[in-house]
């Protein structure tokens, strides 16, 4: 299929290898003037949900069955097309979202990037993690059986695409690389927001699938207006896990349908978070004015449409606070208005903006340009820390380029506020070498809190990479046990199998004698070098 | 504190370092008579809970903080003083189960050396598994900020006493060990079955707690009678995990309470498992007897009470089947009766060996000796796999030493019984070389279905190792991506937590540059040798 085969929106949701069209449709708006865009899309719903599912269940055995080379290959071949898409994808993907063609230019590399270290990880043997523990024939009371253990796909996953990174986080992102690595089929339910770029990166990975000589319910799209699409995906007995980022309530009401299955199936959620900022005293008397100039850069960028942005700055009321805000409210005033993802999230911006400024003890310090249809105006609020642990409502999410400063008294306020946080992604702290004390009795409070802890840098940016933690504590996520970017996400869709004395020539690749895959093992409890053939 | 003062029952709760008494209490009974038991037992409640867990969460900090020489020095110390109980707690233990004592000082050996093995694990790394990815300040577009992994524990932990390892599954058992050795402290809801094998195993790990200087609240022992105990343990907000050993609808009604909390936590519950064994045509032609004194052996085990019971065989109909049926009944006729853990499991026993024995389609065979009060006659059944295709009611786990034996007329039909399957603690294969090609056939569907797959063993005795899974697909347990035995079982109760630019001093020492803890790291995603000091 050539690139301009691929390009061709047609408007249907893919079925494996079939296109799926029908007289129900919807059509994209473009939020930068509210308008329709062509072609319409077929309207997925849960009579489609049964076909896909029996796909991936099909497929399943086949792909999981894949070696970690062929698994990598086709993550590799996903990305290579990806990027032959060209400029088609990323002025679709413009048109839908709003979003500035630099900003997903980079996401696109972010994208490819990440199925690219998924495909080495799984090749370094990230998928299987193999463990073997020799025979003890000779043990008394009991001789030791010879015991092998390797990962596999836990069954076909649903992946909910997210509205706020059409590239990075929905049809290819992240939870379809990390269940795809793990060797599970993936159902993407797309985000009804940019569907055509949904339907060009379907493509995409469907050649892939094609040319990797796969089965092809390995990946299907139905995208769809419904929230009985997305809870049909969920109820069905054939789904094994979900990957979902999202507002609160839509990620409860998945955990709800996956909780009461007949079988419970694990879902991870990656919801809310207004990832608190702390700017300890002597970083900020040192450097308020470029404190704020680099909040306000990471507020306001996306339109603030980041997982990450800094819903939250904690400081200690003074004249360096003071220089702090007047220098954020200055950058926020003069920062124009941006284009939101959809009118749904430009009205609940404005909603949750207005009900801030209704709050009696908040004051609006600034706010920034106006702009047009769907716009983000940036905002910034200040309270202090006996109002913020007064008024749950303070501590809500409003997605989109808002923040309120906490002004506290004293250092036990501040910490007052750290232990009465929610579950978040990040928590950062500024700070110079006069401030570690506080750090130091800040570190455990924000561990608990928190998936990662920043120093002296912004939460928006999450590196895609082996150390890197995109979760939390509730209501961050609905799982703090794992992460959602990085190549520990893999172990979401793993579930482990033991072998136990097994000929050979019956084990799986990953387990054998002479270890043909030449992949890290670890033997009676030792990492072997990967040259070690023993047991 | 004296081995003496140490075996002296009280029959208290013990509400960290303080023993709680009261009015309501309850006695254990003697399975093998039927009398209670000295002394009586304060009937823990609800209104312990809070205690309890206030308790936990103000240890979770200082605990979760603790090295991993600190945590794996007081997991060794548990081991020591649970063999310093000597005599004593095997003869209680004994007394309150019927369990003989020559598998009662097996198990304690398990419980011990699974303490000493997590231990082991902590020192070598396992609970952190730290990860560093360096920072690339020249990278274009942007510089890699510095990152770095480590694992923390969930937070308080409850795990409630199994009545069928009152030793190894039990106040010290695994679940308990594992949550330790990932620093989380632990609430026991002990089993009323065994309340003074409970307190004693109880004791002990309160003078390790006390010797090694942790806070009081690192280990809690409520024991009681009555759901309500264990449902408000599973709902207190303090509480982050569950580990659970038991009836699927005593699982499942933890699950449900856990996930209807406003922050869901995860049960791991172990529930239910009917561990098939495939006797393939080869092996069963060339060794029908031996396999029969094999599997009556490992069904009548225990009076049939493990997990792991071979509560089903599936084989192919003809003559080598009818030698294993005869030699198998003739052995199950022979075998005596044994007394079972409690009055409630030897009744519900009777009435799974009645429901199957009114089963039109099903044969009695064969049952074992008439036995005293509480006592597991064996039981022997066969039936042909198109009425177990039919009849969802011969898959149900009847908890004892009773088994159905399934006559397939061709390997169709055992594919078929094997797809029927739900999900599984182990599956059995008994092969030769000539059942290679059918045992590679039914291996991709053994794999769905079970968390370990034997070849010419039996799935009674699980070893306690690296390489081990003791878990599987829905219902043997409710999460099939972890294990409860073996190191794995760790990674349950641990989080990621990431850290992004935070100076050296700050970071916690599993992540510091230099690595003063000397643990094995995966530094830019390749395992570095505990030497390495970069980055």
């Amino acid at each position: 299929m050539s690139a301009m085969d691929m390009t061709n929106l047609t408007g249907a949701a893919l079925l494996g290898s079939r296109d799926l069209t029908g007289a129900a449709t919807f059509q994209a708006i473009d939020p930068a003037t509210g308008t329709a865009l062509e072609p319409a899309f077929f309207e997925a719903g849960p009579a489609e949900v049964g076909q896909a599912a029996a796909l991936a269940a099909q497929a399943y055995p086949l792909y999981r069955a894949t070696t970690p080379e062929a698994r990598a290959a086709f993550l590799d071949a996903i990305a290579g097309k990806i990027e032959a898409l060209g400029d088609t994808l990323i002025a679709r993907a413009a048109r839908e979202t709003g979003l500035p063609v630099a900003r997903l230019t980079g996401e696109r590399a972010r994208t490819t990037g990440q199925l690219r270290l998924f495909a080495s990880w799984v090749r370094a043997g990230g998928a299987d993690e193999p463990r073997l523990d020799s025979a003890l024939p000779e043990r008394t009371p009991l001789p030791r059986a010879d015991l092998r253990l390797r990962h596999i796909g836990l069954g076909p996953v649903v992946v909910f695409g997210a509205s706020n990174f059409p590239l990075a986080f929905s049809v290819a992102g992240g939870d379809t690389a990390s269940a795809l690595a793990a060797g599970c089929p993936v159902i993407v339910k797309g985000h009804p927001a940019h569907p055509g770029t949904s339907e060009l990166v379907g493509r995409a990975i469907r050649a892939a699938v094609v040319e990797a000589g796969l089965p092809e319910g390995v990946f299907s799209l139905l995208t769809g207006t419904s929230n009985e699409l997305g809870g049909a995906l969920v109820a069905d007995p054939r789904i094994k896990a979900v990957g979902f980022t999202g507002s609160r309530g839509g990620g409860l009401a998945l955990c709800r349908i996956a909780a009461s299955r007949p079988e419970p199936i694990p879902v991870f959620a990656e919801m809310s978070s207004i990832n608190p900022v702390f700017l300890l005293p002597a970083a900020l008397e040192a450097r308020a004015e470029a404190l704020a100039a680099g909040f306000v850069g990471s507020l306001t960028m996306g339109a603030g449409q980041f997982c990450t942005n800094p819903g939250l700055v904690i400081a200690m009321a003074g004249p360096a606070l003071d220089r702090f805000i007047a220098a954020a409210a200055t950058a926020v005033s003069a920062a124009p208005a941006a284009t939101m993802l959809t009118p749904g999230i430009a009205g609940a911006y404005g909603k949750g903006v207005a009900a801030l400024a209704e709050q009696p003890e908040v004051t609006e310090l600034a706010h920034g340009g106006e702009g047009g249809v769907n716009a983000c105006r940036p905002a910034l609020f200040v309270t202090d820390a006996a109002a913020f642990l007064r008024e749950p409502l303070l501590s809500h999410e409003v997605f989109g380029a808002s923040s309120l400063v906490i002004r506290c008294a004293d250092e036990a306020e501040m910490a007052a506020v750290a232990a009465a946080l929610e579950g978040q992604l990040t928590a950062t702290l500024h700070l110079e070498a006069a401030d570690h004390a506080l750090a130091a009795r800040l570190l455990p409070v924000l561990e608990d809190k928190a998936g990662r802890i920043l120093a002296n840098g912004w939460p928006t940016g999450v590196e895609v990479c082996h150390a890197m933690v995109h979760g939390g504590p509730f209501p961050a996520t609905s799982d703090p046990r794992s992460t959602s970017v990085g190549t520990l996400a893999i172990r979401r869709f793993l579930r482990p199998v033991c072998y136990q004395d097994l000929p050979d020539a019956l084990l799986p690749a990953a387990v054998q004698a002479g270890n043909p895959l030449g992949l890290p093992r670890l033997v009676d409890g030792t990492p072997a070098s990967i040259g070690e053939t023993r047991p």
